[in-house]
């Protein structure tokens, strides 16, 4: 697989992805292509990947930022990977992709925004297992019976070992 | 006292008002002046009321809105008295028009967001005495060593006795 910036001809791909999941309403699909449309005509406040599978065909992104009055933190705002290439590690490689640029540029701390509904449930514990702790739970915020659950981790840069020594 | 809308005319009243309260940083202050702006220039994002003292002097305002993709759950984004005129139940006032507006709105959950910082004590003890325990904290969340303390109150229409029975 291999992990590379959005460009402008993915467009059509990842709202195709956004929609297949499955796990998004219409307005929320929306949100997702301004935010793809904000990322690709170089708003600041927005960066990402895709990744490719061996074929060489996009099956997943992710989108990341900086919060706003904060000195560090940053949300992960979108991560989808089509439904038919979910189980493959695509998931798992962009969200270590964003910590990777999370830390290069000075950021400590990741946090995750997502529904507590049942069609969330591999996706909760997807971030789980990839060290994303619940940090808070807000009862009925996206409606009565749907919580919003913040996933987060303190990033810490490891120090590699030079090859030559 | 009198709460009414903001005018034009209240701006620069406002502006002087968030800077005296002195627990904002100059980010802030710009980020509360933009929303006022917005706010008066019809975007229908942002709702607010501002508060008069006997003398018909401008001494609070605040501001609230529809949290994004929720249903029912609204943000109160800022809340602010002159320091002078703090302790005269102003901000009490402020914050039970924004309640009456958040329910005239058909909003069910009201949440206000603040820092952990010592200078918000005063804060943090007014929204827990007016009904809003804390619901969430996200440590570090400003920088380290400042969270992000997340109060909420559940709204109820209190029904009225009609005044003939």
């Amino acid at each position: 697989m291999k992990i590379r910036p959005l460009f402008e001809g993915d467009r059509s791909r990842l709202l195709a992805i956004v929609t297949a999941t499955g796990n998004f309403t219409q307005a929320e699909i929306e949100i997702a292509m301004e935010v793809i449309d904000d990322l690709l005509g170089g708003d600041e406040e927005y960066r990402g990947a895709v990744v490719e599978d061996e074929a060489g065909q996009v099956v997943g992104y992710e989108c990341h930022g900086p919060t706003p009055l904060t000195d560090g933190t940053w949300d992960l705002y979108w991560i989808a990977v089509d439904p038919r290439a979910q189980g493959g590690g695509f998931g798992r490689a962009l969200l270590r992709a964003s910590e990777q640029d999370v830390m290069a540029h000075g950021g400590r701390l990741l946090l995750i925004e997502t529904s507590s509904q049942e069609s969330y449930a591999a996706t909760i514990r997807f971030y789980e297992r990839a060290g994303y702790p619940l940090m808070a739970r807000l009862k009925d915020y996206y409606r009565v019976g749907d919580d919003k659950l913040i996933f987060g981790r303190a990033l810490t840069r490891t120090e590699g070992v030079a090859p030559s020594q």
